[in-house]
């Protein structure tokens, strides 16, 4: 069992971070291979040819590449074990549209981190009086969400940005700290210091890069 | 029935006719709505708070949106008629991968018009030796690919550029023409002339508000 998942994925990714909490959730053994960016393996090559981008899961020798579309599979797969999606098709289809959401908005991540931080506002709308996005189970939403969030709020840390404070957004911070004292979600986020000294790092390069470019 | 699902959509949108056309293909009645994009209705802005944008599915007063989260909801809802997505979860992940890829390539449409057209070698790839993307039969990234794919082609006629020629994408090509030929796929489609002249006049106007913004 443990041979036939891998996952290809980088420690700092937060779409990462999503499949390997959910095959966690499943109970499911499997290959973590971590990927170097700057060196991409063969394997990630020949599995994700479109986008060239982890996370990829190979399930069976079947590479599936989008965390999303990963997620899906995971649970179709395996859908007696924990399931991520409600069973009901409308509660599926606002569960999708909120993960969609997060993926939008949260995708370029840290260019467009600010004006995410501005759509927070429906996230919070939509967990409150919910114990989870899921209703009063951890789900789908929860695992699309929480790794964004987390890698928002180490953003904040490095840029010294007021982005997602616990007075504009109180529900979400609850739920937050909710997620953090929970032993599997906390298990697959990175050590923070090292993840914010990671951010930093990248973003110090990013703009020595982008300075250099306009003084050639 | 006829009264239970209704469709907010505009004539001339990509988004729209994917929802069209799933909902004739499930043999189903609905009540369609045009919308006037200038002059939102109260019922579009109610259900579709978040994005504000059409299509926007209304099933016994629950409201969808985002094109491909309401084929899922009609697939699943309706699942035993005509299923758009196939049964097995890998191929499930293959049609949802190519979905997605498809929505983000094109989505910015006349933009990012010509780098998309790039991107088609990778549906080319996908669609080749094959009757349909869903194989033997016409399924979810057929509806999804259509109607956008028959879009470029107007634009493409607007522009006079060279944008998805048949030297180019011999395979692509055939599986339009098979699909302009279905009765049931052509019947949610625009007029094409009136299609050219709707996008032909918008393109001039963008034109002319740009023109202005930079003598201001």
């Amino acid at each position: 069992m443990a041979k036939e998942i891998k996952l290809l994925g980088t420690w700092a990714s937060p779409f990462s971070h999503r499949i390997e909490l959910a095959l966690k959730l499943k109970g499911l053994q499997f290959h973590y291979l971590e990927e170097d960016l700057s060196n991409k393996s063969q394997l990630l090559l020949q599995s994700n040819p479109v986008h060239r981008k982890i996370p990829v899961l190979i399930h069976n020798g079947n590479p599936i590449s989008e965390s999303l579309v990963i997620m899906e599979y995971i649970d179709e797969t395996w859908q007696h074990q924990n399931p991520l999606l409600p069973k009901d098709p409308y509660a599926r289809a606002v569960a999708r549209f909120w993960a969609k959401f997060i993926d939008e908005k949260g995708k370029e991540q840290e260019d467009a981190i600010e004006e995410f931080s501005q759509q927070l506002k429906f996230l919070e709308g939509e967990l409150k009086g919910k114990e989870y996005f899921g209703g009063e189970r951890f789900g789908f939403v929860d695992i699309a969400a929480f790794f964004i969030l987390q890698f928002l709020t180490v953003l904040q840390e490095v840029k010294e940005a007021e982005l997602m404070t616990e007075e504009k957004y109180p529900v979400l911070f609850e739920w937050m700290e909710k997620l953090q004292g929970n032993e599997v979600v906390a298990g697959c986020l990175p050590p923070r210091e090292k993840h914010v000294a990671y951010v930093r790092a990248r973003r110090a390069a990013a703009e020595e890069a982008a300075s250099k470019t306009k003084a050639a």
